[in-house]
């Protein structure tokens, strides 16, 4: 099939590599407002050719869209305008807003909303990384309001990408989000903060980052273009998260200064607990 | 040369290995309270035998003290005291608790306080690492009132690990070991509390779990006695990072109750700067 890819940066862009890679997308037609995405999208053979979005919508038959969760919400509605047959499905971080934008829309059933919970600290189509979504679950969220073709089109793809596929009402899947996904990108992003003002300071502390500072600082490298919409759009779970993070957090100070081993052991202990989630 | 490791978990274990495997330790003798510890390491060949503390320390070169940090304030005395010419090295998470522990002993200069920066969130024999430390960085402390010759040769064993060395006094690598990993494994910690308390209203959470949620909460899974003696020996840098930490986080909040995006991206953008020290 022909297949649309809108967006072809690091999700958009792995995408479309699986979808060549498995034979699923014949050609792969590249949207991008950024034209040196374009580029360099055709350049590392991520795209087959480029068009306009409304060009590109018609020839295809599944349209992919990978751009910014607040650009989705503002040109999905102009997108399904032109859509005929196809099917249109997102990837986006947030799935109530997006949902909600789509609606009342005369095609909403032509729409999968969908999340593959993939992605890395890095954007742009240089990101793309072949064989990104094997093993890992994506999120279908209001099938309920898709035709039944189109979300078997959905299924089948995520399925032959090796997903594992869940379902989720939108807003049970923004709360979701809040907590494995969004929260994690808050606090990475204040943790480098953090270190960064002490840094103005002392600049030989670098010198000593280790493997447990880079794991859970790595984040802090992410996109803010992209960042700052998941957050506005998905602001009030992401409230609830961060405020029992920073309960959470002074649990720790309150031991640290009370001198209080018996409780920093007993709130070690229960995170510990996360191996049964991490394996 | 014949070399005791007292202490036969992750780092002792891996430092044992790496010792063995490049040649400079002709044998290596055990030292543990944990006795299924040192069945262990006898089977994985990380000890050749094991002995009682006195007798390993009389027969050695070499003595690496690698145990929790408590532990090793409270037993390095006590090791000194047998120490004739030999040479003794810690590789401790804190320094100047443990230096301050022999500041007074006549063979102080027999010892070389030392931090290998690296390390993973699992404990014992079993988790030992081949080639852990090549390429990685390692401080040396206090190298002042320690003998030359004890120190040309923890330096000569560090670079031949592949060790990059940086010196650095006690009080400041403990104000730097609290920003670049004391602080990354409360966060951690206190992240895993954080979805582990949502965990009990919604079990579905966790099928979503993905690869930027196990980056900032894998160190949650570390062993609490190890962590809760770094965290009451480094307190007092620990809670200045950490209320740090916290204002961080505030400010992330205040930006979302706000609306305020221009200072969101403000915060990102600041964050994305770890790129100069995170490659």
């Amino acid at each position: 099939m022909t297949i649309t890819i809108i967006g072809t940066g690091l999700i958009g862009g792995s995408m479309a590599l699986a979808l060549k890679d498995l034979g699923i997308a014949e050609k792969v037609i590249g949207v991008d407002a950024n034209k040196e995405h374009i580029i360099k999208a055709l350049e590392l053979g991520i795209i087959d050719e480029s068009a306009d979005m409304v060009e590109a919508v018609k020839q295809s038959d599944l349209i992919i869209v990978a751009i910014p969760v607040h650009s989705t919400e503002e040109l999905l509605p102009l997108i399904m305008d032109h859509v005929n047959t196809q099917v249109v499905m997102d990837v986006s971080s947030t799935k109530e807003p997006i949902l909600n934008a789509i609606k009342h829309h005369p095609k909403r059933s032509r729409f999968v909303g969908t999340h593959p919970m993939w992605g890395t600290e890095y954007s742009g189509p240089e990101a793309a990384v072949r064989d990104a979504f094997t093993g890992k679950v994506t999120v279908i969220s209001g099938k309920n309001e898709s035709d039944k073709d189109a979300v078997e089109m959905v299924e089948d793809i995520y399925h032959k990408l090796g997903m594992r596929i869940i379902y989720m009402d939108p807003s049970a899947h923004d709360v979701h989000a809040a907590y494995v996904s969004h929260i994690s990108h808050i606090t990475s992003f204040a943790l480098a903060n953090t270190v960064l003002e002490k840094e103005k300071e002392e600049s030989a502390i670098f010198d000593m980052a280790s493997a447990g500072f880079e794991s859970t600082v790595r984040l802090a490298k992410s996109n803010p273009a992209m960042w700052v919409q998941i957050f506005m759009q998905n602001r009030e779970n992401i409230l609830d998260v961060l405020n029992e993070h920073i309960s959470q957090l002074r649990k720790f100070k309150s031991c640290l200064e009370k001198e209080n081993e018996e409780y920093l052991t007993e709130l070690i202990d229960n995170a510990n607990k996360i191996r049964k989630i991490l394996k």
